[in-house]
């Protein structure tokens, strides 16, 4: 990976910086964010991060995490270097306008858009983390623990703990790297996997029991619903449900994973996860949704059977046409 | 890792390998067995490898891993070096006694025998595959796809594919060069991880059902029952249950997870797993089993309501005497 000059020249050069990433924040935009925030910190640089959805609760052993800021200093901000990490417009960021003396984008994902003076994105990098790994080393600042453990947290959150198809000799040699910077992987993997309330432990299991399998064509899919009511009847909430969809994975057999999650009453967010060449985001456009190719999901309104219904008629045209 | 010279010569300098591993071998015992023969065989050694109970059917995935053979040639492990991985005693091979040229030792499993000639045993090291991975370099073999993808997989169920406290620098850098080497660390994890039956998936959901949380003093356990009857109605069988006892464990919550499996009617085989400083095999040795500080385990009869509770009473002594 080649971390662009134009970059290292500007972080050595500026005096304020303001970091930002996107809404819904996980591991990679908050790890990235804190641990560039540090380093500059360390070059004496003023530093503020911003987001506008704050830490979630599970990411609140993050070193450092308190740094990330909900409000936006706009009279600073004029005077101040945008940094935009782990996405590349400012619909993402939440915001609808900046004014600041320079934009620099710093994204791994795939792009549309042309915004920010200085654009750096590497769609073949696993995480953004991964990317502010390669900065730090470029602009030559020592990683204290502190920074490693944000940096590993983005990396692993992005890449499953090296589960995905994204693990690259690079991202495990950087973790390599990071764990001997004072990284306790043990404990940064408990935090993230074993960190479960009984509330979203409880509506696991509720949405478990909901599982269906269904072949249409040469398509199986895994079915499972969360209803209202079964929010109330566990006390979790929607975002407990982050990552339910992939149990359902776990079967073999299985090339669709979708899941209804009731948002209001009779109304549904389904998300769909595939594996391999099945592509789901061609369902989610035919329900006015979108995403990629192996995660991708919509809204619809209705009766529960009939939403399944409709779902299984869009995968067996799916399977016809192709 | 100093690997003993030793061993190297041994291996340079004898004809005859028969590699052997534990009983109810996992992804360690067979990826390392299989890495090593297939470095042997491209040195054009005689080899072969017996695993008293075969490759599980989940493992048949691992290059080569027909190589794997359940039955010994006596007469030929005569003139033969026994190489012993994994672990470091015969009892755990599965053999009563051998008559051989040699016995070699390679294990990371802390030990108690002296069993063998030569004992390699390295505590520290995360996974006897990691072990091979540097005998295998200070041999000097080429490391092709198929040694690589048994070393990862070796590596990667011993860490929990790099989760678990055992991950080290070390480890991390081993797995890079090993994906160099050809692995996809995707396709891997999909095997280890996204290769469950729908039988084993319903018999999961079944036993998640039951999870109970009970506080003993200050101590929170998440008992969980599999019966007889669940195996019937599901199809799954023990085999599958493997890993069930970790689910829980995702409760932050949650110090002990505790897995009763009924063997035969109203008999019951106890797992109980621990996070930090709880000792479980203080609990297991009590009702005459063993283990380790985080894993143990014990046999008992009864009513499950009486065992639950004796269990709970155990926890509620070990709490009381520390």
């Amino acid at each position: 990976m080649k971390v662009p000059e134009e970059i290292v020249e500007l972080l050595k050069r500026e005096q304020s910086f303001t970091i930002v990433s996107h809404i819904n924040p996980e591991g990679d935009a908050l790890g990235a964010s804190i641990a560039l925030a540090l380093a500059l910190r360390l070059l004496n640089r003023d530093v503020r991060v911003f987001n506008r959805d704050g830490v979630p609760y599970m990411y609140g052993f993050l070193p450092f995490s308190e740094l990330v800021e909900t409000g936006m200093d706009r009279e600073r901000l004029k005077n101040s270097v945008l940094i935009v990490l782990d996405c590349n417009d400012l619909e993402r960021v939440g915001l609808k306008e900046v004014e600041c003396k320079k934009i620099v984008v710093i994204d791994h994902h795939q792009t549309v858009t042309d915004f920010g003076h200085i654009r750096w994105i590497e769609p073949e990098s696993p995480a953004a983390g991964l990317m502010v790994y390669n900065l730090l080393k470029e602009l030559g600042t020592v990683i204290d623990r502190a920074m490693a453990v944000n940096l590993y947290a983005a990396i692993a959150v992005d890449t499953g703990t090296f589960r995905y198809e994204n693990t690259t000799p690079e991202v495990l040699r950087a973790a390599a790297e990071l764990v001997e910077a004072g990284v306790n992987p043990g404990e940064v993997s408990r935090r993230l996997y074993e960190s479960w309330s009984v509330n979203k432990f409880r509506l696991l299991v509720s949405m478990l029991k909901t599982v269906e399998i269904v072949n249409t064509g040469n398509i199986n899919s895994a079915i499972s619903i969360i209803t209202l009511d079964m929010f109330r009847e566990t006390g979790a909430d929607a975002s407990d449900t982050e990552n339910f969809i992939n149990f359902p994975r776990m079967i073999e057999s299985v090339d669709i994973s979708a899941m209804f999650r009731e948002v209001e009453s009779g109304c549904w967010k389904a998300s769909l996860r595939s594996k391999g060449n099945c592509d789901v985001s061609l369902i989610a456009s035919h329900f006015g949704g979108g995403g990629h190719k192996n995660a991708a999901g919509y809204k619809v309104c209705g009766d529960i059977e009939e939403v399944k219904r409709g779902l299984l008629e869009a995968i067996q045209d799916l399977v016809a046409t192709r």
